[in-house]
């Protein structure tokens, strides 16, 4: 079942950047193919000045091998061989009113069987609008709500707790969904009930962030909104290379460092001790960073 | 001896700072103070916009407290109480046509006893200039040579090996000098001796960058000169971020993050798949990086 999942997510790559060039109307995706020597490989679709993203990948790998000292060290897995497929998204926007946003699908499999889903989907707007925070939720629980009534309930709290920056007491945005090590076992979902879950996550992507973009002439942003919108970059920055895990597994089991790291933002600051002035917007966006609101019953 | 040796440290930073500004003639250091909840505290010098130093940062810090589990995990480090002093400096030039550097001196303590000191020196030339890295390696080598033959011989590789982003398959710069974990018991050096060293190399600091620095009218930079200095300072984020051990200690051990994450550069950018065009100097400069030349007998 293998080459069916990763030919579903690679058929989702491709739906998916179709419908971001869409939505878009000026930027195009160009692709590069790689292949990882110990096994595997992938393509990565980035697009570049667009007339709404500025900087954006939509990638999809699939990779084998053995399990390296590096990736039981640093990832704490255990077997002797693996395969991992999946599709990883990151969108920078140009427009500081626009969010950024992630998405991740994969699937990994040990040899000894043990298999696994895991994935999520986060934003992280520069500035915090609430009722597009709440929109973003409702359609991030109702996909959800489609394949398991437990899921949204687990899931939301799950990306509060991950996409959180330790050392700043902040979260990376306004949150998501996040989940991991998903199989029949605690879900009582089959495996091709979570591929079809998996695969009704990435085909919301370009939904929910066409939702999140006005698309009606936007005003020109001003030096502050740019100046804030290179400072929380910075924050992204941080968060992808001090605690995301899929960067550190991309790293440690040898892959492709282009495609890993296309999520970096273009034109990141950082400002040593940046305080908004106080009632700025930027400092109610930073406020709703310190707490985990419940943007469904708000 | 802790107090003899963090105040020696804190004067080291008076001493540092007042070079710099000199240096710059535009920029001044602005001080901030923060304690430790745990034990402790510091204080951290900042310097932004200059005529040289576009943002920089000389800190000072001696901290104590328990070891904690975070600290035990992340450091792989044994005993229940410790003891941390030391000197850090991160200088992001304005003309990419000057090197980033970087500076450390630190002393450690353990409730066993156990002490050790560590340090060093490395610069990141956006633009490697063969003559300037000489220059560079031949004044660390001097004052090492003034405190133990071995030092240069041992430390100069340690750096290389130290600074290097294995996913980039780069050096961050030309190298330097560094070391760690250093006694009595290893090198045969008294605590006073040692300290002695560390001290040198901190007064080396504003001596060695000031070498580098072109005080006669230079041109203003060309626009392809910026990009690449906002890609190359990408690369040193990524280091910083992904593998640096002083940053992964003051981050688990509870450190002032913006006292750590002042080593952070103002204006980086990351660009999918960048290659310099052949022939170019950002290709010469990105080929000395993939090498690791032997800069005194060149």
């Amino acid at each position: 079942m293998r080459e069916e999942i990763s030919e579903q997510f690679r058929a989702l790559q491709l739906h998916i950047t179709e419908k971001l060039e869409r939505m878009d109307a000026l930027g195009k995706f160009h692709e590069d193919s790689w292949t990882r020597s110990e096994g595997g490989g992938g393509f990565t679709r980035v697009i570049k000045n667009g007339a709404i993203l500025e900087k954006g990948g939509v990638a999809f790998s699939a990779v084998h091998g053995d399990v390296s000292d590096d990736m039981k060290q640093q990832l704490q897995m255990e077997g002797a061989s693996f395969f991992a497929t999946g599709v990883s998204i990151v969108l920078h926007p140009k427009h500081p009113r626009h969010p950024i946003m992630h998405m991740n699908v994969r699937y990994f499999e040990l040899d000894s069987g043990e298999y696994w889903f895991g994935g999520g989907i986060d934003m992280t707007p520069h500035y915090v609008d609430k009722s597009k925070a709440m929109l973003f939720h409702r359609s991030l629980k109702e996909v959800c709500d489609r394949h398991h009534p437990a899921f949204y309930k687990e899931f939301k709290p799950w990306a509060d707790r991950y996409f959180f920056l330790p050392h700043r007491g902040e979260t990376r945005g306004i949150g998501g969904i996040f989940y991991d090590h998903k199989n029949e076992q605690n879900t009582g979902l089959s495996k091709t009930a979570l591929l079809h879950f998996s695969i009704a996550l990435g085909e919301l992507f370009p939904v929910v962030y066409s939702e999140q973009v006005n698309f009606n002439e936007l005003t020109e942003p001003t030096i502050e909104e740019k100046q804030w919108q290179a400072l929380r970059r910075g924050r992204y920055v941080e968060f992808n290379l001090l605690h995301d895990k899929g960067t550190k597994f991309g790293i440690y089991s040898g892959g492709r460092t282009e495609s890993i790291l296309m999520s970096m933002p273009p034109e990141a600051n950082w400002e040593y001790d940046y305080t908004p002035t106080s009632d700025s917007e930027e400092e109610a966006t930073l406020n709703i960073l310190k707490t985990i609101p419940d943007w469904i019953s708000q």
